[in-house]
């Protein structure tokens, strides 16, 4: 015990961790071996070691779940533990929400929702969840060591051995990052695993970092989220890609990069092997990737187009391949995956020159954003991306010509800027416009009593909006109203696109701040499927020399 | 082996990497036994592990050096091992340029590079040694996942079990992220450690992610770079204190910050307790940091200013001290601190809703920099800090407000911006002004052949420049001579001071953007180190209950 002068003790944290493992270890007994509890009476360890009120942090990510302890977690006894306050990156399980519906927790700081967005809106307007704020993931992980400190981590990891060492293997994702925070701050990590062994392949968390682990009846869930069947990609959207190669990467050299997720990015990547190189772009463009380990880039992999790739989680099925390709994938020495999304989220943030990824929505000031009424989406990775690190130093080709464009003429000192390219067409699936006087978001802020709308990307961090009518060029607008008809002169059909001022649209495109695809020399009747590097998934496994293995129902052949 | 259909090899640098192990061991023999290597075979195992041309991350960091491994690689073979690309965080020893003089490396990428800064300059202009690009620090630690990923790493560690396992303690601050983008991609970490015990306090690295172990004849240095003793506190930095906290802590309820470095940042952690306490700011400002343990900050923890501290790396002589205030910082299960440079950086540029910090000149746009001619000195963390996470997406009082002061009036939607603080007095040591027509930066940009001039904080990222004059608030100028008057107002009299128009700086002021002490009520006869919570080191030391052990050469009494 540590009392100072002025008699305030100066250790309750560790002393009521202390308080909280002893309760376990007396409810337990010898159900307890070590660090590991049998699954059957996780509930019995959950009431031991949390108390209400406590900020919890559930590892839902991306794509891996603690499934198996988000259903713990809603059985509890809400006369015994209530009042939690839940941290997750992700809202992905009807669990989630759950916990919140049974009176188990009444408060939440999250990142992205997107299955849950709805029932999520609903129980914040039935008053059964409040909600601290929308988070980006790299902001989130920073709060977990400000002020938004876990009492409690539920993780999920593939394997344990028996001192509480674990092993992520290729699904790493979120799980480092809770981790430190919790274990170093008087927390306590608790972990369902898939298998508990005797020598795991790799040690990925030590065991002084874990305070139990339990061997869940069934693996966790993992979503893969970033598989694109290429069937389903259309000429619309090769037409787009070919503008964004030609017009964004080759002109700026683009080496490294994140793409966002979807069919629009997808088409950019299997393209790659076929149109970019047929311009000469192999080797001087997309060399280095910060992403998801997508399908839709083994044809580019195989052609050589790609040096490295870093991963913010895996993709189910590519284990075998990227085992393969460890030249080009983070690879621990027992062969799998090494991902880390706090680490690449950094990695997106600083070292790479672009992010491009679509929206629902854009505003005539270039605003995006994913929100509708109704529904309370969140972010997760891309405002990180599709913003502008202005604390990086480091000059590249694209990044020092994307700042002269963007400050040339004004009166400022030289720096360069981050390329942030919003891909959409302009009208999405129902013929809804993607161009909007005003987004949903505002709507949804005041029906959620938000400080301030829920903007995914700003306008001002934009440089780039693709749609199939053409590329406009933000950086160079030197006025609001030049912004607004650089929105306008690629919005197509939609009422914004058909409201633009067509004179000026016309000097916007003498001075290159409009390009059609006839100015980037692009001939449209080549925008075609015959561009893909492969036209369905059985190619992809072909590209793959067979060491992909889709999930079932991508399995379609 | 792997091959593809293509016939190419995918596993190159894992095989180069069983070629380096196995000549490792051949020359090595019975002087390594399993990871351990006998100190007095460094220069063999390393002439075996590393390839001329490789990329090399040395740990230097802002205090922790592998200073045994910086001094082995200096005595290399030219012959056998050169061009070496070198990737430091800071190049603290001379070692760092031996490396360079000496023919074993001739590429650098780096962050900072203070006390070597003179020859720095030099070598680059003797074209001995070719830099790559100046970084921050979590730019540079965002590349070893992309373009610059070690193929050696060279790291420090406190102790080392038999089976490789490190224990980092207290200064673990870069090491995590080193070894995992290294051993992750084939690369190999070489630790040195001060001790190998049996059964480490707790494990910091797995074993897993390291290939060599050598303990080192000497401990590892450390610089206690965070210390500064409050004998040497002058009225005028408190003056200037207790502007910040009554013009900015207070105005936007700062609740999650970080401070620079320096005395101007130490005088405002020493007035926390009194001149803040007696304003009833206790448990509304300065409650969340993200900071290393700076000495300065004791009596504002024993006066329960403080909830939190997340740690970039240590700080010698605190030791005791932190153990016993683990509720305060993070600590593990072994009572040391845990740091970690990468995710204090996360914490501090995405968490925190201010900056504050010193810098040597500014400029009537408000650009800082500590660039000089003849000195190439790098920018830290600085950069990272001082300026808006624009992928930061949830709320405070104080961010809304910035947001709200910069945007209003303006046709944007709106947002929050981060506090960021230039703080310094008029003129600098030996009479040079702070305010200059033209940083130096430009010239040096010119004689190091830098893309653009280095600068440290840029003026569109300055909210407040707070002068012993009085207080900026740049956020509230709406052109650029409203931005020039408000940073000629606070200049004193410096000749950029004296060049302001009288007139405009006095319609600044009536508008709040310039704001006198006497503007903020503050009587400038309270303005004495009689404010100073500690007056002196003795002072620190009995505040800290005696648990605070500074330093021998800051042992004055």
């Amino acid at each position: 015990m540590d009392i100072s002068g002025n008699g305030r003790r100066w250790d309750l944290r560790n002393a009521n961790r202390e308080q909280r493992m002893q309760r376990a270890a007396a409810v337990l007994g010898d159900a307890c071996r070590g660090k590991v509890v049998e699954a059957g009476r996780i509930q019995d360890l959950l009431h031991s070691v949390l108390e209400s009120g406590d900020r919890v942090c559930l590892e839902g990510n991306n794509q891996k779940q603690a499934d198996f302890l988000a259903k713990a977690l809603t059985k509890l006894d809400p006369g015994r533990v209530n009042g939690l306050h839940m941290l997750l990156s992700v809202l992905a399980l009807p669990e989630h929400l759950d916990i919140f519906e049974n009176g188990i927790a009444s408060r939440l700081d999250f990142s992205f929702s997107g299955p849950q967005a709805v029932r999520l809106a609903r129980l914040v307007a039935a008053g059964k969840l409040n909600i601290g704020a929308i988070h980006t993931y790299l902001e989130l992980f920073g709060r977990y060591f400000v002020d938004l400190t876990p009492r409690v981590a539920l993780v999920a990891a593939q394997a344990a051995d028996r001192h509480g060492n674990l092993y992520t293997g290729p699904n790493t994702e979120d799980t480092p990052a809770i981790v430190e925070a919790t274990a170093f701050s008087g927390g306590i990590v608790i972990a369902q695993v898939n298998q508990i062994v005797d020598v795991l392949p790799r040690v990925d968390i030590p065991a002084d970092w874990v305070g139990f682990v339990v061997q869940a009846p069934t693996p966790h869930y993992i979503e893969p989220l970033f598989t694109r069947d290429p069937a389903q990609i259309s000429d619309i959207q090769i037409l787009m890609a070919m503008m964004a190669i030609k017009g964004i990467y080759a002109e700026y050299q683009v080496q490294r990069l994140n793409h966002g997720i979807g069919f629009d990015t997808a088409a950019i990547e299997l393209i790659l092997p076929t149109y970019a190189a047929s311009l000469g772009l192999k080797g001087k463009i997309c060399q280095h990737w910060a992403l998801n380990p997508h399908p839709a880039l083994i044809p580019a992999i195989e052609a050589g187009f790609v040096e490295s790739i870093h991963s913010f989680g895996s993709e189910l099925g590519m284990e075998d391949y990227i085992r393969a390709r460890s030249d080009v994938f983070f690879v621990g020495p027992d062969g799998s995956m090494r991902s880390n999304r706090a680490f690449s989220q950094m990695a997106g943030h600083y070292a790479c020159d672009m992010f491009i990824g679509s929206t629902l929505q854009i505003d005539l000031q270039g605003n995006s954003s994913t929100a509708t009424a109704g529904r309370i989406a969140g972010f997760g990775g891309a405002p990180n991306m599709g913003a502008d690190a202005r604390g990086r130093r480091h000059a590249s080709p694209g990044w020092l010509k994307a700042g002269r464009q963007a400050r040339d003429g004004k009166n400022l000192i030289p720096r360069g800027q981050k390329l942030v390219v919003q891909i959409v067409e302009t009208f999405r699936e129902h013929m809804q416009p993607a161009f909007v006087e005003r987004l949903d978001a505002w709507e949804l802020a005041e029906q959620a009593d938000m400080a301030i709308p829920p903007v995914m990307i700003y306008g001002e961090d934009v440089s780039h909006i693709l749609t199939e009518e053409g590329l406009a060029n933000l950086l160079l607008c030197r006025t609001d109203e030049e912004r607004e008809q650089a929105v306008r002169g690629v919005a197509g059909y939609t009422p914004i696109g058909l409201g633009r001022d067509k004179r000026m649209v016309e000097n916007l495109r003498d001075r290159g701040i409009i390009q059609r695809p006839e100015d980037l020399g692009i001939d449209k009747r080549l925008a075609t499927r015959d561009l893909l590097a492969a036209k369905n998934m059985k190619d992809l496994v072909r590209a793959s020399g067979g060491l992909y293995d889709p999930p079932k129902r991508f399995r379609n052949w």
